[in-house]
């Protein structure tokens, strides 16, 4: 469905895209543009309703989109050049995909006419795209664009959210298309049957051991409360998955516990139960593959059962569920404290941490790709005020810097706080530059232990003995040391370098009271 | 074909295929590894004849292996931490296919057995490398993966340059393989046929106006001496494509007149001559397609001739035809002069490129991404002493960076001087890092303007308009300015900004004389 526009005036395919975008809410573009996309540049100062944001790498505008696909809770488009533009993105697609986000990406190319060259920019645009994409197509004309937007933008929103790829020939974008595409109906994610909840609500009722595993917008909306009624009501034990994509977690919330990103404790951890079952989550699995180590991570006699399946309606599930069940009262956790930390206390991720939790303000939204240096102080922020918890989700690091980002221009009012490994950082540090453009409200705080910590962790477990210099500097990054106040401020962010918790605790104190990006060196090696 | 190792000890198949490689003529990996490459990592020590190169993100590591084999002729490998690391490199493997590098990757997996869990890090990895190899694998079994990897070698080694990827599942790397790969067979460049060189021959001795199009070793070994002869004999024009990988400029070496960036320059450049012969070229052809001009960039009365496609022994061809017009004269052009700048003058890309030329040392490797300030000012290097001079080839912007890692890891005995946009530069800064640590004799020169020059001057030709700041600021990368003094200092390598001519002068000269990694940011804004 397209209407043509109000005023009568002539469109671009580019000016059509634009209006079709803002028509279907999509109203934010993180965009690296070149030449084949500058007539959706030049269009975006006749649509006005358009937010775009530079970055100057695509891997801070996938996982910009990302990060603001998981706080807006609707997709963002990219912008982003041929083949070499899509593919720069798409580890931050990969993560996209794994967190489930909506994502609408725009990708130029070619002039149609222009492919059989073989210029030297020509790539397969859709082979780069398909592995990261539940949706791809190249609009057949100017005229069936509008259309195609409004199915990109649909097919971006469907449950639990999708990846939608357009392919943008530069002749589509500068021919005339006249017409602005009309949303189409939304498609509502899938009811859960009675005879599911009627089977979980047995189960449960039973008098088996039972635990769930949760994810996606179950964690982060009403449905959190619906699950910890039932968790009150019938002993139920609440897991979130190792790397959930939003967790809304701090004091007066229910406490979820975290499945271990090691496959032995995960085992450990679901070792008292008879039975798990799934709500939006797929099966615990090991990261990776060990040497005689399992990959299956429920215990063999624990029975495996799903109540939703992650396009089904999770929330609504748990409520009816609930209902079933008469679990009518939520009684919130006991409120959690955590030591400030002394002043002769060594910096350590530890430290860190606590700091962090008991100077939080809420509804802070923090990113968490601090791997080593967090993974084990996960628990801390509970005792934190009431925030959302981001984690990388699909193993693609230095997601943490464009997350932080998106999350940020999707939730300008909100204190975004970014824990990042010094290593994972690297990948995606253009990100900075966005922050300080955009004068997002980011604290950035660096694990500075100048290692690929988490290599040095899983040598032993994957059998390999590495003891020699030459493989040994691999997972060194020092040698220069990364100097991260320098990098942050080459572009244009405020940063510190703190070696004390007294130091750290000052500057995040600051940090946390003044507006606009900072990035905290913390050394920890 | 294989052998079992000389000392009858156990390999597993990491060692095994870091045996082979060597064994294969591989002694270079660009390296960003992961959980799933530790057993790869840990076999380093093992075989001291391979050295690995870190790199902090994998866009570094392509572009480097790019870099390595346009000047050590032979391919490096790089190690790619499954589809997310493959995904990073892609844009480098873009321009390395364009250069027509050779380039071994190897890309680590999960575990076969462990693929099925679709773990986070689980991807389509032969997808994401396809558009950009000539040669995909995943070997059946540690057994199979010494053969596997000569053949991807031989494959890699392919004239005029291939790209092959070994998938590498992590149970393949820590399984036993027990022997080692011997190279296979190398496949020679296909010899030009006699009747195509007399049919050439007879052209050229005509009376028809000529010009040759030049591109691949012809322009950079014996092949550039006999196309000279025979241009000095026959009349004939010799021109080489705007994205040469790799062409030998300089003092006593041919004048090679570069095709325009602008299609309807390079119709003008080509309107004088009745045909035109390819020798190892691709017809010309507009870079972008712009409304209204054409692509194709043969001129319609230009008759179109092929002496070599690019898998043809180019120096050879071009030998056998010297010996048949009977070319047996090199006159070397006149000695170019270019006017130092002086001290007043202001500090532009011209009076930049005039003092490169001058202090330039002999057989220097000059990495060229200067993009809208490098174009113009590209002949004046030809009045500098003799060097290599490599180009971005396939339009991912960025490689400026890493094609210097590679260039000094193959050549540590020559100064390289890499000429950078700053736009540009920042989409794989990592390098700058592996420059600080492997210490690599690069001298960086970013064209500091603060925006996206090409793109303004793309603007008109598109027929887009930008007259709105909404769009302006895509364009512009101030706002702020990026410091790349703190980037490169940030990352271990000296730096120094500088604003005027007299400033410029002095410290490349100093650079020059130095040894080691420098950046100097020339602000021309």
């Amino acid at each position: 469905m397209s209407v043509p526009p109000e005023n009568g005036t002539s469109l671009s395919g580019a000016e059509s895209l634009l209006h079709t975008l803002v028509a279907c809410g999509v109203d934010t573009c993180f965009a690296n543009p070149g030449t084949s996309e500058m007539h959706f540049v030049a269009a975006l100062d006749a649509v006005p309703a358009m937010r775009p944001v530079l970055c100057l790498f695509e891997g801070v505008a996938t996982g910009a989109a990302d990060g603001y696909a998981r706080m807006a809770g609707k997709p963002a488009s990219t912008l982003l050049h041929l083949g070499p533009g899509l593919a720069n993105g798409l580890a931050g697609l990969h993560n996209a995909r794994r967190a489930q986000s909506s994502i609408v990406n725009i990708v130029g190319d070619h002039a149609t006419y222009h492919l059989q060259y073989d210029a030297p920019l020509t790539s397969d645009i859709a082979g780069f795209a398909r592995p990261v994409s539940d949706w791809v197509r190249r609009p057949a004309s100017a005229r069936a664009l509008p259309g195609d937007v409004a199915t990109a933008v649909a097919c971006a929103r469907r449950s639990p959210g999708q990846i939608a790829t357009l392919i943008l020939p530069a002749d589509t974008a500068w021919a005339p298309a006249e017409r602005i595409g009309l949303p189409e109906t939304e498609m509502l994610p899938a009811t859960t049957p009675e005879s599911t909840l009627e089977h979980v609500a047995g189960l449960l009722r039973g008098p088996s051991r039972s635990a769930m595993l949760l994810r996606g917008d179950v964690l982060h909306g009403q449905g959190l409360q619906w699950a910890a009624r039932i968790a009150a009501r019938t002993g139920t034990k609440l897991f979130c998955d190792t790397f959930a994509p939003r967790i809304r977690r701090g004091r007066h919330h229910p406490v979820i516990e975290r499945l271990h990103y090691r496959g032995d404790e995960v085992l450990r951890q679901l070792a008292a139960f008879d039975q798990l079952v799934l709500v939006g989550a797929e099966p615990p699995v090991a990261f990776f593959a060990y040497p005689g180590r399992p990959s299956w991570l429920v215990p063999p006699d624990c029975a495996l059962h799903t109540l939703t399946l992650p396009r089904e309606d999770g929330p609504d599930a748990l409520e009816r569920l609930a209902d079933r069940l008469e679990a009518k009262t939520y009684c919130p956790p006991a409120r959690l404290t955590v030591a400030a930390p002394q002043s002769d206390e060594s910096l350590t991720p530890d430290s860190i941490l606590r700091c962090v939790t008991i100077d939080l303000p809420e509804d802070a939204i923090v990113i968490d790709e601090g791997l080593t240096s967090t993974f084990p102080n996960y628990d801390l922020l509970d005792a934190a005020l009431p925030h959302d918890h981001l984690n990388l989700t699909g193993g693609a690091i230095g997601s943490g810097i464009p997350l932080s980002v998106g999350a940020a221009v999707a939730a300008p009012t909100r204190k975004v706080v970014c824990l990042h490994g010094d290593g994972g950082a690297m990948y995606n540090l253009q990100g900075l530059w966005t922050q300080a453009r955009e004068r997002l409200d980011v604290i950035t705080i660096i694990f500075a232990n100048r290692a690929y910590a988490i290599l040095e962790q899983e040598l032993d477990r994957v059998g390999a003995r590495v003891d020699g210099t030459r493989s040994r500097r691999l997972l060194d990054i020092g040698d220069p040391d990364l100097d991260w106040t320098a990098l942050a401020t080459g572009m244009g962010v405020a940063a510190e370098r703190v070696t004390t918790v007294a130091a750290f605790r000052e500057t995040f104190g600051r940090a946390i009271r003044a507006t606009g990006p900072i990035l905290i060196e913390a050394v920890i090696a």
